[in-house]
């Protein structure tokens, strides 16, 4: 609001300014000056300063582009710094804790990935996991490293002010102040966001994975657990408390089979895993190798495999019609199991669209696979994780040791 | 953007500030100089000569309140002036077009209502009809008042950029240029502006009726067609082309009845008003009076119309889920035909909330009926006329003339 920032001292317009830079080199990596001037609309001068600035925080480096030795003054180029901040991004699923140190600009420096099963699930178990996987990260990164961050991405509903679990059913978490007890594990207060995995992936997809540039998209992200990320105008749709795009438990035939939430027929019930693994006649298996070795047959063509993700595709089909004409918007993202599923049966989700969504909104959308494969909320997390040092980054932040 | 704002002129800011003011006075009506001062944040004699500004240019007036003599200076108070400009706010409904002039501040000074139609029902009979009763409406007038735009209400996909209507299924239009056609009727480039009529349901419900202050809302509109009008953070979720919030087409039983749409099972074919008539029986007549005795007789407790205002009471609680589901607001207001499904049978409706929404997102949302009764939809379209004058009050707007 420019009431606001006509009252703005001057630091607080260098402070955002500085903001800003970073953030297009968070996102674009490597930038000429020249680039910066222009995608910023201030002038050389003063991106001359906020360079210098960033450069002296230990966040970015400049240097004169190599094999450059024509005529005339290059650009300089300005790039995060290789030994720069980092951050701990943590996926817990629901078979696996996946955890990385990455860098500004998304470079991943190290990544580490584990089953959990059991009792490994449990919030407490998840924790001190993470807290020993942050710290044999940090062993193999070269000394002066540092983590400044942890973002950590759970398949539940998550209250965005203070990343307390609401309710995470295939971990069986309830009430878990998950951030809150991370925070506890260290010395100094650490910053510790944590975010719901559908959320962050659509974040990741935007910034940096196949949805760049579609400031109106959706992630639909399909595993065990069904669930939407929503950017709507460039900006995250939260709802109040941060709990909107729970399409998994959008009814779509109220008199389908009943749901763990309590109700029936929510999309849930129709394509997620457990669901595309009964359609296939399988009830002795689950996991992800049992998911993987369906989507084997199915391609061999196997006739029962076959069938199921046929059946999946149609019911995905109808989602995405849901989320066309509610949303408008030029792209969904569909990952997770889906995506398998998008690719061995596109026809079918595409026609299934077409009958159901409305043509003003369908003829703009596309349905598209996650550019960042496997990792689109791991790599959210991370990007939830930089927003501090995003937001000031002139503001020191305390590291991530204990 | 801060970077835009530092490099502003101060006549930019100072347009950008007569804006702000001008919208608190045109939200809250007559305010103090106090007022204005504590919420836009800018210091007494900044806002003292912002005032003078909106008073030379004819929009509010100055008054020292009345029945105040008590000690210490009293704060003058600024209101919209009642001979000020107004924008004529067209609703274009199934059986009716309503036309009313609205001033700053949401005061009605005229405002009438004819039944159309047949052939009245074309784009270019209402287009016609539209001219007659603005001129209709400006000879009630003291002169001297100007209309400064045109807001219309359609109930149908519009494209927001250009007002292009890309179908008003009960209207039988398709591809109409409908602000463009309205727009050619004056010599003047006059203000057109069209929307949605659940659209503009949402902001005028948030902005002067019952979703006052909840700035995570939803206004589902529900008469022969069904629609919803999204406020997330405040801001209008429009979509890419502004056809987001197609609520009534959302498969909710992809087994259920055929839709006009072309695809079975919508919302529209549960809860619009040809299903209600459907589920008691009623098939011969339709309409607005055909409902209204139809609610008449549940009220009076005969047993089809009762059934049939229950029947449709369910599968509104399951809609509202869906959309507390996948939105996670604070507020859903029910309007049309549908706040009576809502008065008659209000414990069906949360019932089947309770057993369909999530838990996080249930507890925190509340199901309201229209604060500006039937009008949500004429008051918003007045909402949007008024958009280009209080984004810059200082350029004169050509006046509605022909």
């Amino acid at each position: 609001v420019v009431t606001r920032v006509a009252a703005a001292r001057p630091e607080e317009i260098r402070r955002h300014n500085l903001g800003l830079l970073l953030r297009e080199i968070h996102q674009h990596g490597a930038l000429t000056r020249a680039d910066l001037t222009a995608a910023l609309g201030l002038n050389r001068s003063t991106i001359g300063a906020l360079v210098s600035d960033l450069v002296q925080l230990g966040l970015v480096e400049e240097y004169i582009p190599p094999g450059r030795d024509r005529a005339g003054r290059p650009s300089h180029v300005v790039a995060p710094r290789a030994d720069g901040p980092y951050v701990l991004a943590v996926e817990v699923g629901v078979e696996r804790l996946i955890t990385a140190a990455i860098g500004l600009g998304g470079t991943v420096y190290a990544r580490q990935e584990h089953p959990i099963e059991g009792h490994a699930r449990r919030p407490d178990a998840i924790v001190a996991q993470i807290v020993a996987e942050g710290a044999a990260i940090a062993a193999q990164l070269p000394p002066g490293a540092r983590a400044v961050a942890i973002g950590v991405s759970v398949p539940g509903t998550v209250r965005q002010r203070d990343g307390f679990v609401e309710h995470a059913p295939n971990l069986d978490w309830r009430a878990i102040p998950f951030a809150a007890m991370l925070q506890a594990k260290f010395a100094d207060p650490v910053d510790v966001l944590v975010g719901n995995d559908a959320d962050l992936g659509a974040v990741a997809e935007h910034q940096r994975g196949a949805a760049i540039g579609y400031d109106h998209m959706i992630y639909l992200n399909g595993s065990v657990g069904v669930g939407a990320g929503i950017i709507a105008e460039g900006r995250q749709l939260h709802g109040v408390g941060g709990y909107a795009g729970e399409i998994g438990h959008m009814t779509i035939n109220p008199d389908g089979p009943p749901c763990h939430c309590g109700s029936t027929g929510c999309v849930e019930t129709y394509i997620g895993e457990h669901a595309l693994l009964r359609a296939a006649g399988i009830t002795d298996q689950h996991g992800a190798e049992a998911i993987a070795a369906l989507f084997r047959a199915a391609e061999a063509g196997e006739p029962n495999a076959s069938a199921a993700v046929h059946t999946v595709a149609v019911w995905l089909g109808r989602t995405l019609a849901n989320i066309v004409n509610l949303f408008n918007p030029q792209a969904v993202v569909v990952g997770g199991s889906l995506a398998e599923v998008v690719r061995l049966e596109r026809l079918t989700v595409e026609s299934e669209l077409d009958r159901r969504a409305m043509a003003a909104s369908r003829s703009g959308v596309k349905v598209l696979l996650p550019g960042l494969k496997q990792d689109s909320a791991l790599i959210g997390a991370a990007e939830l994780a930089f927003q501090t040092l995003l937001e000031a980054p002139d503001v020191p932040l305390p590291a991530v040791a204990n």
